[in-house]
């Protein structure tokens, strides 16, 4: 590494949705492999291993002390687990000071609201898991059903799966279409969803309302004022 | 867990491609989180920590001898840490003997070229990343352009991205199409690639056979004599 080398910083906290960070790691290290000007390192709050929504466990490369001040910084989103966070203060404090400084402000999935909790998606367009589209104006958002929402620095993608097209549309911002290009070979990226593209004219589980109550009720129990304001969207 | 629930055994080994592994274990997951019937797992030689290809490390959540006999296997893939492991005796002893009474043994990647080492491949039709599909044929596989390869229990997929393909493919093959479909907007699958599709007339990096001997002659510098079969379809 050197001081002139760019890093992003992917950010892990206990339960988060694995795809929604390994998407956008793999694409951005396949750059950061070819491009000496990158460099991607995981943040934690301590190197200690962490749980996922998943089996695996995972763990970070640095503390978030070891980079306070990141070119790039990449929140990945949850259920449960990440409406607790949003109640973290070491985790809110880290992405605040991170960003100050960051040319580029992005998350995946509900990770936006972890950004929205932040303070820093305040009168910004922005998206996320489709199911909690409507929450991100508790934070001064303005929702946008889109792939992913580009507003100056500050990125947003919708669920899980969309931090791969994020994470490819960064390279190709930062390296230009050929850049873009290979990584995509590089990671084959050609999708073929056997079933085809989602039809949002027909989303399955039913009224979403309920579904959000639990997940925010659950997540945030020790909260009940930042429940009650996301309540008030959901 | 129940005696009748059907386990998913995700394998790992030093230095994979996090998300030939990442991919299809969160959609199997979200099959798993809604259907009891079904179980996943991550499982290592021990229980210990792992580098991937990325700077995120991984834990599995069982050890090899934990889960003599899953119902399922998947294998992700890799470069020159993935040839050294074509070398494990104690990771393809695995694969064998899980494989011997799995109804679904199946890859991501260059996780095939494992399958191959352990014999699983002799005579069936497969594929792996682009780039080592003619390698196959070392292991007696005959190598097909598409993003996943069905034979009977045998489904081995292309490169990185494609195990999410696969994945969905899997879960409505076991729990049918709308089972699939659930899970796909769960982990809103709406691919989106900001440079489209890939184009296969014209794929990068020149010509692949001095790429392809590099990264096998580094992971099998160990193995003169598999290393020579598999130049030999390079």
């Amino acid at each position: 590494m050197t001081d002139e080398q760019r890093t992003f910083a992917f950010v892990v906290y206990p339960g988060f949705t694995v795809l929604d960070l390994v998407g956008p790691l793999q694409v951005l290290s396949a750059l950061a492999n070819t491009d000496q000007r990158y460099r991607v390192v995981v943040v934690g709050e301590t190197l200690d291993g962490l749980g996922t929504d998943t089996p695996l466990g995972v763990s970070p490369s640095h503390t978030f002390a070891d980079v306070p001040a990141p070119y790039a910084l990449l929140v990945p989103g949850g259920g449960v687990p990440t409406m607790r966070a949003l109640s973290h203060e070491p985790l809110l404090a880290y992405l605040r000071s991170a960003a100050a400084g960051a040319e580029l402000v992005t998350s995946v999935c509900t990770g936006s609201l972890l950004l929205g909790a932040a303070g820093l998606l305040e009168g910004r367009p922005a998206t996320t898991h489709w199911m909690f589209r409507d929450v991100l104006r508790a934070f001064g958002a303005e929702p946008v059903a889109r792939r992913w929402v580009e507003d100056g620095p500050v990125i947003t993608a919708a669920g899980v799966s969309a931090g791969i097209d994020l994470a490819l549309h960064i390279v190709e911002r930062l390296a230009g279409t050929e850049a873009a290009r290979n990584v995509q070979f590089g990671v084959e990226y050609d999708p073929q969803p056997p079933l085809g593209p989602l039809d949002w004219s027909n989303p399955p589980f039913g009224p979403l309302r309920p579904l959000r109550e639990q997940v925010l009720g659950e997540g945030l129990a020790d909260n009940p004022e930042l429940l009650e304001k996301l309540l008030a969207h959901a």
